[in-house]
């Protein structure tokens, strides 16, 4: 964890989660499922908004604190696909669970803000690493 | 809402409404309870974490909308507090919820981070505020 | 000062100083200038980028400080604008001036975020808001 | 540039240049220096608070545009050291500084937030760091 991430009970100040979830997020459609969002919500005009979060704050965490961060594809709908994000960190030693986020994104049009099928790609993508995922845990 | 809290899609990014919740939370002890954070945070080492976070997104905001917030107690614990928080605002016209939370915050000592029962003057101001609520409700 | 302007240490965090500005500059655009961002950038798609910034950080500020702002126009030309601006403060009872700001705005088009002459109306609202200026400290 | 460093006018929001300003200091003290925040800050409380700042923004920057960044020691006093901070990004195909920092950080005691003298194990890293750049330019 960073010294801006911290405030003055030296903890992470909990608004700075979610940029790191959203970070998370940015990272995992450009480099996990190949589809940036510079060019999905930028060039192509297609909205990824948060429906509905849930985030449970297990253990606290300080200031240089080490993150390792896990996303995994809950249900994958129609326009909308709901993600397990954990962040694991280590506090006083214990190694285990910080975060705890369950995120429903929803697929919508940049004109008019209304909820749109997946486009093919990355509907696609999607289920590809979804399909990964069962292998990996079967 | 400000410049400052929109994205690219020309719509608030999430993130920066939790910034906005921190920042209603603070005012309203400071205003509401009495019991300003800098006090309590700062001088008695008292902290507020959150511990749990449900929110909903149900429409989109834009830069320019104006927000009415409202903080309401859901139930009052001997170390936490469950709020309930509602962002109304104006999207095209229809007035409506914007965001809705449910906050769990939990009494720590900023000693060793673990929960503790509320301070006497801080139950008291949580129960004053409680029983207020109930007769406007009622 | 806000809790989530603070860092470990127990003062302001200086990003969030530039946050502030950036709010206070919207706040005068709208409400000193009648010519909110939401239509001028929104709407009107008239960029305001900041292409200069000189900040002297004079006094620590903590959580809980109140903040007095001031903006003074230094300069008006064709396409940009030199603004002062003092966040004044108190530090351990002296009141006096806590960051001090140089800040240029330059006029873009947004479509090529190329440098234009100011519209009309704004150029206006500019030049009354130097001569009330002037009056006031003549 | 990640989304959420976006404004609505598409291009990079400028306090959050100021959070990469502020990262990049804190992994050169972690990792070029040896000297990490939440040593020296937090076990150590020696404060590294900025005094000056000058901010040239050279360019637009837009979302997905790659950044390089690069950190010079201009100036090394007994309590205060002056570091040029360059940030080179492309702008539709032109490489070449987006935004350029002249920053001066103060020693100081976390104690009283008054300047120190820079302890001996973070001036000589301060040295080292500074003979190794007169190498490479001589």
């Amino acid at each position: 964890m960073r010294f801006g991430h911290c405030d003055p009970a030296g903890i992470v100040f909990y608004p700075r989660y979610f940029e790191m979830l959203n970070e998370l997020v940015e990272d995992w459609f450009g480099n996990g499922l190949g589809l940036p969002f510079e060019q999905l919500i930028g060039q192509r005009r297609v909205g990824m908004p948060t429906a509905q979060l849930e985030t449970r704050f297990v253990r606290v965490s300080r200031h240089g604190d080490s993150l390792v961060q896990r996303i995994h594809i809950e249900r994958l709908g129609r326009s909308s696909v709901t993600l397990r994000v954990v962040f694991d960190g280590k506090d006083e030693g214990v190694s285990g669970p910080l975060v705890e986020f369950t995120q429903v994104l929803v697929c919508t049009s940049l004109s008019d803000h209304k909820p749109q099928a997946f486009p093919d790609d990355l509907r696609a993508a999607l289920q590809r690493s979804l399909a990964a995922q069962q292998e990996t845990s079967s």
